[in-house]
């Protein structure tokens, strides 16, 4: 599974996608050397030492312009110029002065504590030295990369495409949110925390409704999902001729279709994952509390391979302690919704939605604690990591 | 400080946004008792005593198709109804026996196993009763979030306003990112730093570009962003000068004008925050580093409350040791920019940008550290929070 392709886009709008290439600096940064005080320019040897009783006396020969090159303006032994935090040093000057251990009268200075050559001073380069990769391929970008960009003179930056996902719910049972569902119906849920997930982590969501329980409808569904987006994901109905449905639909797409159906985890048993033309295709199962672990669970690690995301970037691991017992049966992976809260010496992970996996609980879990398939589950007190969903 | 008024977005695009009015259910949901297997409707009664050797036999009366109502399908005692995960359970009916206990043949059913009443049944209203508040006015509406809204019903959601935030830069010596800064000249970091945080906390940046250091200049420009936008940042050139300036304009803007001036934080010490017509005025550091800690320590719990987020919403703290001392003078606060790293029993806070605050450095940091007013610093080793960017 391989990124997409890169595409340019405003240096502002570059927060929180992924850099398509290695960013260098092209140029040292700063580029000059820059006084990171107010103060006097001058030789630090002049200052040598000097003391409030026997101050050094230096010729002031004017100011440093904020923003002006002092190029021409050689400094020579026993001279200084005035100089503001961020102003360009003149040539033969190697220190600043604070100008709190200075007087100046009419242009004699006197300077009361010695100062060692490159203090208060930020080199050319210090920074970043030219041809330096500052930013890596794959990052993630944040703020203060923004920020850093900015500096090195970017005006857009290379990132990858936003995949499109496109989610499909199928079930004769299942209605929009804005219909009224008779008894026996419901409305669609998984449309949109699915859709709202592949937002938050950055791709594109492509809504393609409700399909009813019906192999052709879901093939004509996927089909089109695949030419339209770059993943496909089919939320199944409920009921078990359904799940037969999105299995023999992945099956049908061909090329080559069904991978893998029936997994060793809880909640997804009933997951089918597929590729059609080199486009994954997910079944999740119509649970929304399930669609959704699947989906963090399964379908997330091969959506940060589409966004071009370097491993470990999008994920936050978090230590913490169990606050309950979490059962598990060997051979299987279990995978608990947690809330988190302080406590003791650390934070305690808090399992959520033990008993039946209801919509309004999922609202609670701030992040998921796996119980391995070796264990026979997990007791209150261990430890345990934490991956929350940022 | 009052958040700003609300408006109505689709459903999909509330992920993110903070809610502006508590969230009840208009109706129970489930709106009606569902089963949560595969398997048969029955009355529970009809199952007691049964075994493998003994079993229940029950007359099959048909299929719950899903999405449709049992409404009119009363089950009598000694009946059973075949129903999928999902299904509407027929009036009558008080459990569900799982396919996997039964053998039908011919319309007759044999139970091998006794349900409980209510077994493998979701009760109406038992994942949200209606009238139940379900999401809190001041959340911040995350994935799962927009899931049960659709559960709910709603197809847009009432949400505050994103508040708008001036930046402007000040500074004889700044160019534009995609200017080349001759000898003494620097490119614009700020601008689009915290232009990049405004956009990561949630409200949306107005970038007023770089004005140089001059008193009318920067007070029309700073009317200007009072006029556009709901907050206004002027970070200030580096310089001694320019940093007046910035005070003056902000006293001279008036109603009220200045609030303070000068701030026993590190970085952060000459920091002006003022407001103006209700709208806050801040004037920030030019180092890029300090702007951003300032912005971060001052000026975000202000955001928060334009943006309306309830306390904490916003805010992730990860208890972690850390990893290197800290200095810190009495009656002073230290922030500390951290990286956290996996370590011993936990987290490790390790400090970054010790020396100098360079730019490049600043895109390492994960969190902040406070060292409090009252300590002399703090020592490797001891027990802190963290103060994630997320």
């Amino acid at each position: 599974m391989e990124p997409l392709g890169a595409e340019k886009v405003p240096l502002l709008a570059s927060r929180g996608r992924v850099l398509a290439s290695d960013v260098g600096a092209v140029a040292d940064m700063p580029h000059f050397n820059r006084s990171v005080m107010d103060g006097y320019a001058v030789r630090a040897a002049d200052t040598f030492g000097c003391s409030e009783s026997q101050p050094s006396y230096l010729s002031c020969r004017g100011t440093v312009e904020m923003g002006s090159s002092t190029e021409g303006r050689l400094l020579l032994p026993g001279e200084a110029l005035r100089i503001s935090t961020g102003g360009m040093l003149p040539p033969g000057a190697d220190a600043v002065v604070m100008w709190e251990v200075t007087r100046e009268e009419e242009d004699l200075l006197e300077v009361w504590r010695p100062v060692a050559p490159g203090e208060n001073v930020a080199r050319a380069g210090e920074d970043v030295r030219k041809g330096e990769t500052v930013l890596e391929k794959g990052r993630l970008l944040r703020p203060a990369d923004v920020g850093l960009l900015a500096g090195l003179g970017f005006e857009d930056v290379s990132v990858y495409r936003r995949p499109k996902v496109t989610v499909i719910s199928t079930g004769d049972e299942l209605v929009a949110p804005g219909e009224n569902p008779g008894p026996g119906r419901i409305r669609n849920v998984n449309q949109y925390s699915l859709g709202s997930w592949i937002g938050h982590f950055g791709a594109e969501p492509l809504l393609l409704g409700i399909v009813p329980d019906d192999f052709e409808q879901i093939r004509a569904r996927a089909a089109e999902g695949l030419e339209k987006s770059d993943m496909v994901l089919i939320s199944g109905g409920s009921s078990a001729g359904t799940r037969d449905f999105t299995r023999k639909v992945v099956e049908d797409l061909g090329n080559p279709g069904l991978l893998f159906h029936g997994l060793a985890i809880r909640p997804g048993k009933p997951t089918v994952i597929g590729a059609s033309g080199g486009r994954p295709v997910f079944g999740l199962p119509g649970h929304p509390v399930s669609a959704m672990v699947v989906f963090l669970v399964l379908v997330r690690p091969v959506l940060y391979r589409l966004l071009g995301l370097a491993d470990g970037s999008g994920l936050t691991r978090i230590p913490a302690r169990l606050g309950d017992n979490l059962s598990s049966q060997p051979g299987r992976e279990d995978y608990y919704q947690v809330r988190l809260s302080r406590g003791g010496d650390g934070l305690v992970a808090e399992p959520v939605f033990r008993k039946s996996g209801l919509v309004s609980a999922m609202v609670r879990g701030v992040g998921m604690v796996r119980v391995p398939s070796e264990s026979e589950g997990l007791e209150a007190g261990e430890r345990v990591e934490v991956e929350v969903y940022s």
